[in-house]
């Protein structure tokens, strides 16, 4: 009885693989290759070298434990090893995937290798696997399963159980889809249903009619959203005349809630949104980080120029200088807050139309409510602190820390909003937009404040 | 046939309600109430005024529908309307529940509204449910259903499927497990394999034996690392002596990755974990974000404290304090990247015991590269435009920027792993920790370089 695979026994296996690759032990790898789970042999091949993984692929055989594992493996791992593979030996590992995933690879590898593997495929396979590579990346089409059970609505349920017992193709069945004379999607029915109903009953008389179904071009992360919604184990796709296309199953929309996480989160750190950002090289790594930290640059030469203005006061009154960082790192941090609020909002859908307008005020109470009350704190420390020198710093620093954060609190808020509208990715948008105008704005508050309250 | 219940539909819904309601219509608020899925219901509700959700609530039938409406509702709202409801009536809805949700709906009310409830369920029910609320919460036990399915290894399968047709209980049934003698599970079948083998065949022929299973005390994301690695409809839940307690199902493990995303995401900005925190009403929003917010209040208060220290200097080379928001700001957002990246590496597996060492040296040289990078463009900058004031600027500045952000990036990466090694949650120590440090070094650092290199 085996126990969760968790961290400690993937060190142990991993130290196995190592001791037995070094001793080219090869009989003792294809035995252990062949016991171990296709998702735990991809979870190791991230600690193994490039040489380790050619030898280890090699010693693989061309079965569905193969096939598996190469679904579950990390892209650029996969692409790495395929690129130098022979085409003939993918192309018998491809007849045991289903075409989804069959394209879902080939969408990463070069356009030369994609098209050899093409052309040894059977003109039937080829032909589905081009259909799907068709549909838009992170659609309904590009990763629903084509082996779809679909049965005519006259037919009794004792002949849909033995029809569905002949049955060798379609691997998840969790549902039968009912379709009417001209092949449209009409029904709905449980594999329970089927089996706990008397064997003469016709299946327009078990299913369920009110069936929810996407389109091939519906965003992943709209199928996810139904699944999750309802509780869905598959989704049927349609096309414009109601023909099932494919299902979507839930296992596929784990993995897309999961990556779709991962990506919001490091978008909005501006750290591009490859999942996989650890596997690069770290000049891979830096590249995708780039563009962010070169917009909080620009803020940085603009906050330059903002104080460079204001020089004068500055040399006059050196301790203004001293609650720069408090001033743009509090405005920074609720702002942040608002945003991420926003944006986890709409993603689960909590936040949606008809409640943006309620959502921004209860925002802007919050950075009221806590301007006021560090604004104070701050306030009172910077008069303690600089009453003999600067007699109005305290009164300079409580309105620019509450200003700073009602204002933050409404961009963070906003950004969001607005870049949704625009059909902006907001997680991509929200990270480097908010703080850096948060930045610059936090600082010409400041200073302007100081202009305004310090006797020239 | 239903097409995907977008927002728009939502609108729709939402107005045709409101109409009814402002009407009195009770008559036909019911006949729609029953005729929305109870997802939508309970999208609906957040909608609604509290008058507006006592009146639906009230008009709701006490069948499946209400049930599963209350399962699918938001916690908040869930809490204030039983909290004023006959416990009579949870009680004749409750019956219509799983002891896992029942439980889940307990925990969150009052102890004298749980207890009432519980002494109206029947006894059997009543053990059950306090069995579950018994489990810590987010363990594999407070959320398994209890309704599992099980046979012995020696039944065939001709008489397992018709005991199948027979079982009204279990609700999602994915699998048939088999025990041993002693009641112990040692085997998996899907209902395909089941339903597509010879009739006459024992289920220890058929079985799979390889069956991951966790513990009632596991906790709920490690669960769902296992659904989602191995693409699992459900897990065994066992006790000590291999005898099941239950089954974990993917459609609540759905719900799990989706609210522990959002959860990392507030965490991380110190915004609490209360993913309901849009329902809340401003002041206790605002009391979520205060702690980090203090955090960074004292990385401020000690940043002026820091700064204080060079007054002199300052006062002599006021353009020393325009360069301060960008130093902070650079350093900020590169370590927020490395936490964001280590954090979600936790999260899904990639980053685990035996590759941190590696990761770290990566991220350092991440830092390295893109310190350089800026630190030129930023020195060149400073250079070109103070040249004549402060000719050391542009080094001090770049040297400033190169440090600053290869200890942060240190800083990013190390936190998490050593906060997860503490077994603290690395999303809500790195938000508030990182950002504060690398505020306090980045200034002490530009201070530090800037008093080396002006001659005093």
């Amino acid at each position: 009885m085996k126990k969760e695979m968790f961290s400690h026994e993937i060190s142990v296996l991993r130290n196995t693989f190592r001791r037995l690759l070094r001793r080219h032990a090869h009989t003792n790898l294809t035995k252990i290759i062949q016991k171990t789970h296709p998702a735990d042999l991809a979870v190791l091949f991230r600690y193994f070298t490039d040489i380790e993984q050619k030898t280890l692929f090699g010693l693989m055989i061309e079965k569905e434990h193969t096939a598996e594992f190469l679904t579950e493996l990390d892209e650029a791992i996969l692409v790495k090893m395929l690129e130098n593979e022979d085409p003939g030996r993918i192309a018998t590992i491809f007849h045991k995937l289903g075409s989804n995933d069959q394209a879902e690879i080939l969408n990463h590898l070069s356009e030369p290798m994609t098209n050899s593997i093409l052309e040894l495929l059977q003109k039937e396979e080829k032909k589905e696997v081009e259909e799907i590579m068709g549909y838009p990346e992170d659609s309904a089409g590009s990763m629903m399963s084509t082996d779809v059970f679909t049965l005519h609505k006259n037919t009794i349920a004792r002949d849909a159980i033995q029809n569905l017992q002949d049955q060798k193709e379609a691997e998840m069945v969790f549902y039968l889809y009912v379709t009417d004379d001209d092949d449209r999607l009409v029904g709905i029915i449980s594999l329970r249903d089927l089996v706990t109903t008397h064997p003469d009953k016709t299946l327009d008389n078990i299913m369920t009619k009110n069936v929810i179904s996407v389109q091939p071009e519906t965003d992943q992360e709209e199928v996810a959203k139904i699944v999750s919604r309802y509780n869905y184990l598959a989704v049927p796709v349609i096309d414009l005349e109601e023909h099932m296309l494919g299902i979507v199953t839930v296992d596929d929309v784990v993995d897309v809630i999961r990556e779709e996480a991962t990506e919001d989160f490091l978008q909005m750190a501006g750290a591009g949104k490859d999942r996989e950002i650890l596997l690069k090289s770290s000049w891979g790594n830096a590249r995708e980080r780039l563009p962010w930290l070169f917009a909080s640059w620009v803020g940085g030469v603009a906050a330059v120029a903002i104080i460079g203005v204001f020089k004068d006061m500055l040399a006059t009154t050196v301790a203004l200088a001293a609650f720069i960082p408090v001033i743009i790192g509090m405005g920074g941090n609720i702002g942040t807050q608002s945003s991420i609020i926003i944006v986890r909002g709409l993603a689960t859908g909590r936040v949606d139309i008809g409640n943006n307008l309620k959502i921004i005020l209860k925002e802007i109470k919050v950075g009221l409510i806590l301007g006021v009350l560090y604004g104070l704190l701050l306030g009172v420390f910077a008069t303690l602190k600089f009453v003999n020198t600067t007699p109005y710093l305290g009164l300079i620093v409580a309105l620019s820390i509450l200003s700073s954060m009602i204002i933050s609190t409404f961009v963070g808020t906003v950004a969001p909003l607005l870049f949704r509208k625009l059909n902006i990715d907001p997680a991509i948008a929200t990270g480097p937009f908010v703080t850096t105008s948060i930045d610059i704005l936090g600082v010409t508050l400041y200073f302007l404040i100081a202009s305004a309250l310090i006797p020239a």
